[in-house]
C-alpha cells in the first residue's frame, strides 16, 4: 500500500522548490530521447547528454523531448533553466506521488496525470506519474519508468499520416493524454473480466479465497479512483480551452477524451457497487452454506438422543423391571424406536427443516 | 458482463477518428432504409445499396435513413463523407459502447444513447447503442440490430395523421427519442412486476434461489442506470434549445422526455432501495427460520441429555448400588424423569423459548 | 406496489397527445362540480354535463371545475378544446402516474400533484393524482376518485370569510395545494405513532412480525419521497414568481407551503433513518435473545455430557473393574458427579456466561 | 417520538392564519417581560396586561418584549395588531413545530430557531421553538416555557457593559441567538462525555443495555441535526445582510455565530459516526464472546461424545465379547480414553481452537 | 474524546469578545519569540516580556511574534490593542477548539487552523490550534504547545537562502501554513504503514485486538477530516487573492498548498473506505474461521452420536434379544459401527463438510 500512502513529501518546513527525487529509483539509467518533427519531416533520437536537445527551442519545429528517469536531478535542472520552468514545477516533476492537476503559467502548461499497469492475474495496480510541459512549439515528458503506451504515439509520428505532424504541439499533447486514458480502459477490461470470473466461481461454489480477492479489488478500486477523478477536472479545463496555448481545432478532441475519462469514472464506480453486491453475495452464500450443514447435523443428532434415552433406560441394572422379562419386549422397543424416528423425521419434513 | 463492460476500445495510442467496429456483429446484412417525407406523400423503401440514398440531401423533403448493422464500415463512411460527418463521429458510431451523450457539430447535432432490450422473466437487460445525426433536412440513424422499438414511428409517418409530417427533422428526432424512452417504462415495468412477485414470494417462503435473482436484479439496476442517468443532461440540453437546429415549438415536447426520463431514473433509484430492503428482509427470515430451527432441535437435545445421564447411573455396574434393588425404584425412576422433563419444557416454556 | 410503479405509459412509438385514460378506474360516474364566485356570491352546483360549465369561462367572475373521474376522456377533450389546453397536458391529465411538477404554458399553469389516503392501521399508502389548470380567471382540477381533502376548501368558499373570495384564482390555487400539502402532515403523523408503537413494542419483546412491518414502512418512504420531494422544486418554482398568473401577494402564502414540504420532506428523510436503526435494532436484539437462549442450552448439555461419560464408564462390563466392588464406590460417584458438575457451573459463573 | 413528530399542523383545508395554539400547553400563566433600554438607562418589568407594553412602540428607546407562554392567543393578537404582523407570523408563533427559518416582511424580519434542554444522564433532548421578531427598536420574543438561556443576556443589559446597550436592535436579535447557539455547545458537551463513557465500558464490558442507549443516542442526533442544519441557511443569510434592518457592524458577529452553527452542525455529524461505530463495536464484541463462549463448550462436549462412545461399547452384552475377560483389559480402556482425549485436546490446540 | 469535542465554550450568554483561555493548559511559562528580517539581516530573539516586542510594528522591516502558551490574556490583550485587533479574533485565539477558517478585517487576515501530532505506535492525533495573524508588514502566530513544526522556518530564515527574506510576510504566513500541511502529510504516512501493518496481520491471523484497532483508526479519521476539511476552503479563499494582503507572486504557492490539502483531504477519505474494507475482511474472516471450527466440532459430534446409540442398545438387559447370544454378534458390531461411520464420514466429504 505505501506504494499508494508514500506521498514522498519534502521534510516539514523545507523550502518549496526543492528539487529531490523521493520516488523509488526503477531503473539504473535514464533515457533521453527527441523527437523533432515538421509536416514534411521526422527526426528521432536518443541522446546521451542533456545539453544535445537544447537547440531545439528555437527552431520553427516542433519538440518533444521524453525523459525517462528521475533520480538525475541535473537534467531537469538544466531543461527548466533552459525553458523556463517555475521551481514548483520542477518540485513537482520529482515528487512522483501528485495529484493529477493541470496549471496555466502563461508560456506554458504543466499537466501531471498518472499511468496505470495492471497484470492480468495480479490484484495490484501499478501508478506512475506523468508530467507533461506544453509550450507553444515543444513538448516535455517525465517519468521515471520507460513506459510503452507512448510507442504507438511515436510510431504515428513516423508514418506522418493523419494529423499528427500537421496540427501543433497542443495536438501532440492531445494525443499522449488520449494513449494514457485509453490505457485505463484496458485497466478497466482485466478487471471487468476478472470480476466477470468472481461472479461465477462465487455462484458455483464459493471459497474463503474469493474474500480477499474482493477486498483487495475493492482496494484497488479505491486507489484508482484517486488517480482517476481529478482527471475529470484537468480535461475539462483543457477543452474549455482557457489556454491559448490550446487551439480551437483540438477541442473536439479533448471533448472526446472528456467523455472516455467519464466513462471511466462511471466504470470505477460500478465496478465498486459491483463488488459490494458480490461481497453481500458471498457472506450470504456462505452463511447459507453453514446454515444447511449445522441444520442437517443437527437434525441427525436430535433424532438420535432421544433414541439413546430409551436404550439407555432398559440397560438399567434395576431389579424389579418387568418390561426386560417380557417376550415381544426387544421387538416392542424397535417398533418404538423406528416409530419414534420416523415421526420426528416426517414432522422435520413438514416443517421443512430438512 | 462482457456485455456491458467490453468498451471496445481502440488499441492505445491509434489516432483518433480511426473507423473499424468493434462490438458484436448481431447480424449477417445491413440493411438501409430511407423514409423520405413531405407533408403530403411519404416514400420509403429499402435499398440495396447506400448510394441510392445520397441524392436525397439536396431535396426540401426531410429524410430519414436509417441503418441496421454497423460491421459494413464503407457504408458509414460514404453516408459520412457525404454528409460531412467529423470523423470522431463516426469513430464513435462504430464503438458502440459509448456513454449517451449530444454533440453540437454546429450544421448537425450527433445524439447517442442506449435502447435497452429487456424479455420478462431473463434477469438480463440487453443495451444497444442507437446514434442519432440530426441535420436541417436529414436524419440519420445508425444501430447494429434492426429494433422494433422504431416500427410505430415509421407506421406514424405513413398514416401521416398529427404534427409528425408536418414539422421538421427535429420533431422527428423527438419522435425517435420518446419511442427510446417510452420503451425504459416498458423494462422498468417488467421489473417492477417481477419484485412484486419475489417480495411475495419471499415473505411466504425464503429459499436461496431468490438472494441471487436479488443480487441479479441489483446487478442490472446499477447497469441501467450507467444507460440512463447521462440521458438527463443530454435531453436537458436539447430542451433549452441551444442549439438552432431545434425548433422553439419542438421544446414542450423534448420537456416532456425530460421529464420522462427523471421518472425512469426515480424509478431505478427506488427499485435499488426496494431491493435492497428485499435483501436484508431475505437475510434475516432466513436467519430467523435459521435461528428457530436451531431453537427448538437444541431445546429437543437438551432436555433428553439429563434424562439420559440419570439413565446412564442406574446403568452402572457397582454392587453396592441400594437402589437397584427396591421395588419401586423402576417406578420413582420414571416419575423422576418425567417430572424433570415437565420442569425443563414449563422453564422453556415460561421463558418463551418454546 | 404495481400500484406505484405501473407507470401507465402509452405504448412505445404511439403519437403524444394520445388521450387514453390508463389509470384504474375507481368510480362509476363522473362527477363535475362547479363552484363560481366572486367577492359577493358563491353558486355551487353539480353538473350532468359537461357543456353546462362552459359558459363560465368568459364571465369575470373566478370558476373552479372539479372532474372526478377521469375515464370519460369526452369530457376531458371538451373541457380542453373550450379552455385550449396543450394536447401533452390532456395526455398527462388521464396517465395518472406522472411526477409532480408545473408547467407554464403562458396562457395557464399546468400543475400535478398527488394526494395520498393512508388509513392508520394500514401499512400501505394510496396515492392519487390531482391536475389543477391555473387560467387567470378560472381553476379547472381533475382527479379520478372523489378526494375529502377539497371540502373544507369549499365550506370556506361557500363561507365566504377571510381572503378566499376577495382574492383572484391563483389564491384558490394555492389553497387547494396548502389542503393536499397539510394532508401530508396527517400521513406522516399517522406514521409518526406507528414507529413510536413500534419502537416500544420492539423493546419490550421484539418479534418476527415486526421486520416486516419495518420493512413495509421503509418501502413506503421510499414510495412517499418520491411523492413528495418534486413537490419541493414545483412549489419553489410557483413562489418565486415565475408567471404573471401569480399574484405578488400570493407570494408569502406560497412560501408557507414551500416550508411545509420541506418539512415533510425532511421528515420522510428522518423516518427513514428512524426505521433503519430500529431494523438495526430489532436484528440485534433478536440474536441478542438467540444467543442468551442457545448459551444456557449448550451450557446444560455440556455439563451433563462429561457427567454421562462417567455414569458409562461403569456401565461396562469389563470383568475386571475394581471399583465396582468397592462398598463407597455408588457414594464416591455421586460424590465426583456433584464436584464436577459444580466446578463446571461456577466456571461458567466466573466467565460470567451464565 | 411524538414530541419531535407531532407537527401541531391545522386542520386541512382550513384559512392560513388561524391562530390556535396546538403545542403542548406547559405553564399555566403566561408571563410577559418588557426590557426597554437606550445607552443610559435599562427599564425592566414584568407586565400583567400586554396593554402596559403597548406603547413603547413610538419611543427612540429600544424595546424587548419577551412572552413565555403562548397559550393564550389574545395576548399574541394585541401584539401582533400593534406591531402589524402578517397572519401567516401569528399562525407561525403559535404552531411550535416549525422548521427554523428567517423571513423578511420588510419592515420586520420573523426569525424561528429551536432552543434545546438536555439534563445529562437522560437520553432525551427536549426542543422548544423560539420565534423572534426583529424591527428597526424592538424585538418580540416567544416561547411556551419559560428559558434559562436568556437570563444572562438580561443581566448584561442591567450591567450595560460593552455594545450591548449602545448598539441597535439587531445586535440584540443577535445576541438572543448567540445564546441559543451557545446552548447547543453544552448539550453537545453533554452528548461528548457520555458517548466517552459508553466507549470505556463497552471496550471494557459489553452490555444489552447499551445497545439501546446507542440506539437512542443516534435517534436524538436524527432529530438534533432537524433542529440544528436549517440554522446554516438561517444565520447565513442574515450575515449576508440582505436586510436592512441588519447593521453592517453586527455582520462580523453574526458571522461568528455562523462558524459556531458549522462547528455543533460538524460536532452532531462526527456524533453520528462515531455512534455508528460504537453499534459496529459493540456488534461485533457481542458475537465474538459468544463464539468464544459456544467454541469452549462444543469443544468441552466433543471431546466426551467419542469417549462416552467407547464407554457405550463396552457396557454392551454381547456373550462373546472377548476383551470383557481379559485382564488388563480395564486399564487399556483407561490409556485409550486419556490417549484419546489428549490427542483432541491437543489438536484442537494446534489449531489454535482453544 | 473529550480533548476533540470539549468546545472550550464560553457560558451561555456571556458577552462576546470575552477573553478568557478555555483549552488545557500545556506548559508553564510563556514563551515569546520574535523575528525581524529584512532582505539584508535576520534578528532573532526571546523576549521576557511582551512589551519589548511593540516598537518593531512601526518598521519597514517583517516581524514575525510568535507566542506559545495562551493562558497568560495579558500578553495576548498587550499585543491586540497594539495591532488593533477586533475582539472577537482575542476571543477566537484562547477558544482553542475553533473550527479552521480565514476572515478578513481589512487591515490584517486572521486564520486559524490547526497543526497535528501523532506518536506511531499511538492510536490518538493530537490537535492543537494555531491563529496567525497576517498584517501587511507582520505576523502573529499563536500556539499553547510550543511546536517543532515551524522550527525549519525559522532556520531557512536565519539561512536566508531563496525567497523568504525577500519576499513579504505573506509569502511567509504561505511558509508556515505549507509547515502545517506537509505536517499533516508526515501524521497519514504514519497512519497508512499502520494500516498496511493491519492488513497484513489480519489476513494471517484475525484477532480480536485488530477490531479495536480498526475502531480507533477509524475514530481518529472522523476527527482528522473535522481539522483538514475546512482547510480546503480556507486557503482556497487565499489562492483566490481576495485580499489585498497577498500579494499576486505568493498565489501560485497558495495553489501548491490547496493541493495538498486536497490530497490530504482524499488521503483521509482512502483511509475510511480502507478501514471500513479491513473492518468487513476481519469480521469476515472471524466469522468463516468460527464456522470452521463449528462445523469440524459438529461433524465429530453427529458420527458418534448415532453410532453411541447402537452401543446402547447392545448394552439393553432384555431377556430375550437373540443378538446378544450370537457368536459373530460383536464382530458384526463393529462391522456395522465402521461401516455407518465410514458412510456418513464419506458423505460429508462429498457434500464438501469436511
Amino acid at each position: 500500500m505505501t506504494r499508494f500512502f508514500s506521498f514522498g513529501r519534502k521534510p516539514v518546513g523545507q523550502a518549496p522548490g526543492t528539487i529531490e527525487f523521493r520516488g523509488r529509483k526503477m531503473q539504473e539509467h535514464v533515457r533521453i530521447s527527441v523527437v523533432d518533427y515538421t509536416e514534411d519531416r521526422c527526426d528521432e533520437r536518443t541522446v546521451a547528454d542533456v545539453a544535445e536537445c537544447l537547440n531545439y527551442r528555437d527552431t520553427p519545429s516542433i519538440t518533444w523531448i521524453n525523459v525517462d528517469g528521475l533520480h538525475d536531478t541535473d537534467i531537469l535542472s538544466t531543461l527548466s533553466q533552459h525553458y523556463g520552468l517555475h521551481p514548483l514545477v520542477q518540485e513537482d516533476i520529482v515528487n512522483t506521488q501528485q495529484r493529477p492537476k493541470v496549471e496555466d503559467f502563461g508560456d506554458y502548461l504543466y499537466i501531471v496525470c498518472r499511468m496505470l499497469r495492471h497484470e492480468s492475474g495480479k490484484s495490484q495496480v501499478e501508478s506512475e506519474q506523468v508530467s507533461l510541459v506544453l509550450g507553444p512549439n515543444f513538448i516535455l515528458s517525465f517519468q521515471e519508468m520507460e513506459g510503452d503506451v507512448f510507442e504507438p504515439v511515436r510510431a504515428r509520428l513516423r508514418a506522418g499520416k493523419g494529423r499528427i505532424r500537421k496540427w501543433g504541439a497542443d495536438y501532440l499533447a492531445y494525443t499522449l493524454l488520449d494513449a494514457v486514458v485509453d490505457n485505463y480502459f484496458h485497466v478497466l477490461e482485466n478487471f471487468s473480466e476478472e470480476i466477470e470470473i468472481l461472479e461465477e466461481m462465487l455462484l458455483d461454489d464459493p471459497a474463503p479465497g474469493q474474500l480477499s480477492t474482493i477486498h483487495a479489488m475493492k482496494r484497488e478500486m479505491v486507489l484508482l479512483r484517486r488517480a482517476v477523478s481529478p482527471l475529470r477536472e484537468l480535461v475539462g479545463r483543457l477543452e474549455r480551452g482557457e489556454s491559448s496555448l490550446i487551439d480551437e481545432r483540438t477541442r473536439p478532441f479533448l471533448r472526446d477524451v472528456y467523455d472516455h475519462v467519464i466513462q471511466v469514472s462511471d466504470g470505477i464506480d460500478s465496478f465498486r457497487d459491483l463488488l459490494s453486491g458480490l461481497q453481500d453475495l458471498y457472506l450470504s452464500s456462505v452463511s447459507n452454506k453453514m446454515n444447511e450443514v449445522m441444520k442437517v447435523l443437527t437434525i441427525i443428532g436430535t433424532i438420535f438422543i432421544p433414541l439413546t434415552f430409551v436404550a439407555g433406560i432398559y440397560g438399567m441394572n434395576f431389579e424389579h423391571m418387568p418390561e426386560l422379562g417380557w417376550k415381544w419386549s426387544y421387538a416392542i422397543f424397535w417398533g418404538v424406536i423406528l416409530g419414534l424416528g420416523g415421526l420426528m423425521f416426517s414432522f422435520f419434513r413438514r416443517r421443512r427443516w430438512l
